[in-house]
Parts: structure tokens; sequence; C-alpha cells
């Protein structure tokens, strides 16, 4: 999935947007995340890019033809209310804008540009989803998180023998994916606390999932295989996902056909997409696979083993918490480069039946785990099914989600002293059930 | 979802278009199914009714005004390319249009009517997907099928212990549904058929599921629930569905998350929606639960346990068979109200959580069967895994499917010497893998 470095890569590149320039922000000029935004309910959504605390108004630069460059097709895709249709064209006019934009918004192109150029705060703008998303497929490729969970589920086998074969994910629900900010209601269900008579009431055992999804570019059609080589072609881009989990409705009704109302009430995405371009410095070998692994087959061997070297992080904060004015507790911190499956290999996996993906598809990793306690991505794992809970800085425990609660996942890539490229945050609070 | 009867189910109406007054035919003027059809391959899209082995231009009698009865907000709904926005309306609006429709068809009203009414022979006609599934949704609703299937890939324990207190399923595909009549590549996909070391590969245990699918009308919000009580209001119709299947793809993949890439190459439904309106006359109390079973929870509680008396057929035809003019081959036959979960319960079940469903949803109820050997709804159970294969008319022998096999699914109510009210065919001939 690496792609190559540009001169929109170069780490001294600034933008006359200064609050770009802040090392400490997601949204440097060497970033240009896309996402969709309003600024009144009742108006039509927007196509816009990030830039430090700023959004691009990208229709507006359509319609004002100051993307040299981009041809015509991608301009009229720009002018769209979701990215579907920019996302179906592919890479060489991905690039195309990217490096238009970037000039639009370059510190040595201030005097020609700016007066062309529409930036509105963020705080004043509503996000919406980037895309409509057709279908979301969930993964499991985080070796530790499928141990962890595998080893409370069933004991005897943690780990199923098809694991290190082949990546194994299922169907989500794609009409309940909200765009981060959305409150979570905790949902309802039919439970069987203790393995006798089942009940239906409130969720008891609320989880967030962290996780990364990518979003579909170009597709391929009824039939047709996406070869692992050529996956990249076909990603857009990265967001950060929350697949809210039930517990306690995941444990009595998951067998034998696996999750379904009990991830299906809400999963939540970040609304910016850090385009694939925008994370080529950021790849690293893959240690995820040992020699003693099975060997993959063909259709998934990657033609280099890399992983993303993506910070994860989790924080929580408390209705109390927030009342009394302190931070949010950071609550678990990991890296996406220690994922035993990799982007291009769910994709290869996903389509190796003929499955059709379209523009705008999410296809999220599962949970992202890593070897330690403070790197396990979702409380099932954290507070070992809640024999281990935390304390926060309210003084109050946790062992899962609580009423008023607000999960916040950030990610980050930050190698080599280069600009920080932030995924932006995803975030929740929970409202008691209904 | 019992509705009223009212004159538009009178047994006694007939036609003026002939063909309709048909007893065997699936399609007289008590039935009047939506479809989306095209005459030519890059036309718009429009909606008709099937009536006898004519379609109804249902957006010309909309152009024309000739449906005296219907809001204005119908007819906009009726001159649309996909049913969606007409499904959204509601029982009122679709009531009324059931009989405007009825009543420009029935013999009584030749006169006036004939000449505003634009009818197409079926055979010229291309039916589309009645509808933009945004989220399809698979149940496992037979108690027979579960306890077959079960007792095949987990001989301990057939039936897990949720079954009979709620009704399990999962989320499908919903990219590649396609409709009636359109080719099925066979899957390539990891096999491991020793239990030693996986292969990629055509599947070799290639399988149809025979199932009766609902298309949701008007949606729930997300966080809100439909009451059992009330789901009839939230559904639209009924279509066949026929969810291929590899067996050996999914006997390798399916643990611990469920069916992935054993089903997503395809799904194929019906063109033809049977309205919950059509369907009124043939609902039979349910005999699927016995005293012995565990208590319902309230949730799950329909007013009345109902089933619906729908004969469901499987049949089947080689490439040979079609070559010497032999006629297909009756594989399977059995009845809906079989079904140990009901319609209503599936709604309330999957909605309990808050999870919100949209105009143009489809549940299928998956694999229907019956008790006896003969009403298996899919190759898995009817050969016994393969163990008990039957002969063709052609001499051939079947475990699983083909290439080149013929699968078609027919279902049709006729209680009480009521005109037939077919749900038309579902149809699909298998591809060799490429």
């Amino acid at each position: 999935m690496r792609l190559p470095l540009d001169q929109t890569h170069d780490p001294e590149r600034r933008s006359w947007v200064e609050s770009a320039n802040d090392p400490a922000g997601d949204f440097p000029i060497q970033n240009l995340p896309f996402g969709v935004f309003r600024l009144e309910e009742h108006e039509q959504p927007r196509i816009g890019v990030a830039i430090g605390d700023r959004i691009l108004d990208v229709r507006r630069c359509a319609e004002r033809k100051v993307l040299p460059g981009v041809l015509s097709q991608a301009i009229q895709a720009l002018a769209a209310p979701t990215l579907n249709d920019f996302m179906a064209l592919g890479r060489p006019q991905w690039s195309a804008a990217r490096l238009a934009i970037g000039n639009l918004l370059d510190v040595r192109f201030v005097n020609d540009c700016k007066p062309h150029v529409t930036l509105i705060p963020m705080k004043d703008a509503q996000m919406l989803l980037p895309a409509t998303i057709g279908d979301y497929t969930d993964f499991y490729a985080s070796i530790h998180h499928a141990t962890n969970v595998g080893s409370m589920f069933r004991p005897d086998q943690p780990l199923m023998p098809n694991y290190k074969h082949l990546p194994v994910g299922y169907h989500g629900r794609a009409s309940s994916i909200v765009v981060s900010g959305t409150p979570v209601i905790r949902p309802m269900g039919q439970i069987n606390p203790d393995d006798a008579v089942p009940i239906f009431g409130p969720t008891r055992l609320l989880d967030y999932e962290l996780e990364v999804g990518l979003l579909v570019g170009p597709g391929n059609g009824l039939g047709q295989r996406i070869p692992v080589a050529q996956a990249a072609e076909h990603v857009f881009g990265l967001v950060l996902v929350n697949d809210w989990s039930a517990r306690d409705v995941q444990k009595w009704e998951y067998q034998p056909l696996g999750p379904f109302n009990a991830k299906n009430f809400a999963t939540t995405t970040s609304p910016w997409v850090v385009t694939l371009e925008a994370l080529a410095p950021f790849w690293v070998p893959s240690m995820a696979r040992s020699v003693d692994d099975p060997p993959l087959l063909d259709y998934l061997k990657p033609p280099e083993p890399l992983g993303l070297d993506l910070t994860l992080e989790v924080s929580l904060s408390s209705e109390g918490m927030r009342k009394q004015g302190m931070a949010p507790m950071t609550v678990s911190r990991g890296s996406f480069a220690d994922m035993f499956w990799t982007l291009d290999q769910l994709l290869a996996h996903h389509t190796s039946t003929g499955c059709n993906l379209r523009p705008g598809d999410l296809l999220a990793s599962g949970t992202v785990s890593g070897p330690t306690e403070d790197s396990r991505g979702c409380l099932l794992e954290r507070t070992w099914r809640g024999t281990r809970p935390f304390a926060l800085t309210d003084g109050t425990e946790r062992r899962f989600l609580q009423d008023g609660d607000e999960v916040t996942l950030t990610g980050w890539a930050s190698l080599g002293g280069r600009p920080r490229i932030g995924l932006g945050r995803c975030t929740g609070i929970i409202q008691p059930a209904r």
C-alpha cells in the first residue's frame, strides 16, 4: 500500500494558514484530508479539506476554477454533496486534486490565490459522513485482540484454526453508521446474565472498539477479484471507527452466525478521510507474521509485508470529569503496525469470491490491540471482562461504559520528524437507554 | 401481520386482461405485485404492476392521471425509477394505489379506462431489482433447517441454547444482490477440503438456499424500536430469495464471526414484490412453537401466532436436460407456515436495539425447510452434505450444484379456492469459475 513520495510530502512545506503549521496539530499542509460539511441544518452538504483549524471550501474552489490540472470530471465530483463520485475516479485524479489544493494553501502561493479561497473555521461547521456507505465490513485483523477475546469466550481454543490462514471478517450494518459527535443511546437487548433465563433490558456491558476504517475508491465488478498487489489503487483513504458493542447481547446471540444486534445500534466514524497519499511516508516492515506461521496462499501474499505506523489512542471522560473541568483520561495507546492482517490483504480476501466493492464502502480493521495491557483497544480486554476495573480521575471505577461517558479515538503518524499526519477525532457520548 | 380483507380480495373478481384469469397463473387481479422494469438497456427504469402475462406501466398511469384517490405524493413516488419512495409512504397510500390499479384492470371498468392503460408483454421487458437495498439481513428462522445444519457442523449441539429465545440473524452483503435471471459465477475461495492445508480454488460445494424476503416500507429512526404488534405497518411486501452459498468456504471461515465470503458473491431475488395486502387471506395459526418451548419475552410476543401459508418449491435443470428439452425437476417443496420465527418477530428483534431500518431494506427468512426430507430447502440438507445424492432426469447425479445448472424458486398461496397469489420466479444459472 506504500505510494511513492513527491513534493506534496516535503516536510519543510508550510501553509499561509498559520494553524496548519502547529507541530501538535493533525492537519498540516502535508495531510489535506477530505470531508463533508455544512454550516446550516438545511443546507446542501459540501466537500471540504481540513487545513489547521480551518476547512477549505472545495466546492467553491471548484466553482471558481482555481484548481489547475484537475479535470472537469473531478471538478464536478468535488462539487457533489458526498465524496462517492470523487472516490470513484481513482488515484490520478485524486493526486491532481491534492497537488492543486496543496498549492492553493502553500505559503509561497499566498498572493496569487488567497482571494479565491474560502476558509471556514472548523468550529462553525457541522461535519457529516464523508460518503454514502453502501456496505460496511468489519474484520478481526489484530491477533492480540482475537487471542484475548477468544480466551474469554472459548478458553479451550482462543484462536480458531483458520485465523492465520485468512482474515476473518463479517458484514456489519451500514444504516446505523454515524459521524463523530453523534450521541450513542445505550441499546436495549436480549441478554442472559446468569446463563439461565434470558431477559430484555438495557445492555450492562457496553463497550467501544478502537478500529481503523478504509474507504473504498474505485470498486470492482461482481465476479472480479482485486489482486493483493493492486489493492492500493482501490483505497481512497482511512478514518477512525468506533464499533460500539453490547458484550452481553453479543455473548448470548453470536452463535452460530456471528455478532448481529450486539453491533448494529451504532458505529461511529471520524469525519476526515486521510488519503493513502498523505500516509505514504509512514509504512514500516510488518513484524506481525513470524517464520513459524503457516505460509500464505498466493492471493494473500503482498509484494512487501508492510504495516502502517499509526499511533492510536482511546480516551475517556465521565460526565463528572467534564463537570469538574478535568481532562479526558487516556485509556489505551497502540499501533496499527501491530496488525496481523494488512489492509491490502483485507481487500484481496474480501473480493476473492468476486464480491463487488463500491466507492465509499467501509472496511474496518477490527479492534486494534497490541501485545501489552495498555494497548488493548476495547474495555472487554482492557478490564479483562470487567474483572480488572480501573479508576478514572473523578474517583469512579470503570469495567464497562456508563451513561454520560464520552469516548474519543485519535490517531496519527509522525515518523522521522515529519509533520504529524492526524486522523482527527472520533467521539461519542453515551445516553441512557430509552 | 394479517391485514383485513376488502373488495380487492374478492375471489370472483376478474380482469379484462385475459391471461390474469388463468387459475394456474401467479398474477391475477387479486395480486397486483410491484416491480421495476425497462424495455431498452439505456432507458430509465420504471415501476410496473404484474397482471397475467403483462406489465401495467404504472409510471404512465401516474402521468396520465388515471389513478383516482391516489395522492400526489404517491403519484410522484410511482413515477420514480425504484420503489423506495413509494415504500416509504406507508399502507394508506399503498392501499389507495392498489385499489385504483385494481379498478383500472377490472373487467367491469374496461370501457372507461382501457385507452389510458399501457400494458407491456412480460417477455419484452427486462426486470430490475425492485428497490435500492440499503442493508440486507438474513435470518435462520426455520428450526428444521437450523437443526439439520447444526447436526452436521456441530453434532454434539445441533441447536444452540439461544435458538428458541431469539431469531438468530446476521448482516449480509447488499452490493451483490442481483435480480432473477442474472447468471451466478461459481466463486473461488479459500477452502480446506481435507482439514489439513487450505487451498484457493473454485468452490466444490455450491448450494442454493430457498428463502422468503421481506422488503421494508417505512423505516424506524435510529434508537427507535418497532413493536411486534406494529410490525406489519413496516412491511411493504415479500419476494423470493436465493441465498447462494459455498459450503466449503463457509465451513472453513465461519468461526467465530459467522458466514462472510461463503455468501457474499451473489444473492438473487425475484423481481415482483407481492404486497402484504395481497397475502391477507393466507394467514393460518402457527403450530411452530409447542407448549414445551420456553416462553417468549414480551417484545417477541405477537398478538396472535400466525404463519403464512405459502407453498415454496425448488426446481433444477442441468444444461443437458435443457438441451434435451426436458422439464426442470422439482427438488423440494415446503411451506412457509412451518417457520419457527415469524416475520413480525424478525422485525421486532432486529430493531430491539434501536437499529434503524430504511425503506427497501431486505430481511430474508433463512432457508425454509420443513420436517420431511422432500421439504428441505438447500442441497446441504437435501443430499445430507452430499452423502445422499439424487438423480436428475438426464441420468446425472447431484450432491451440489454443477456448472450449467439452473435453479428456480417459486412460491404461491392458494388457500380455500381463492385465486393463486404467486411470488413469480427467482432463477439463476451457474457459470464456471473465472
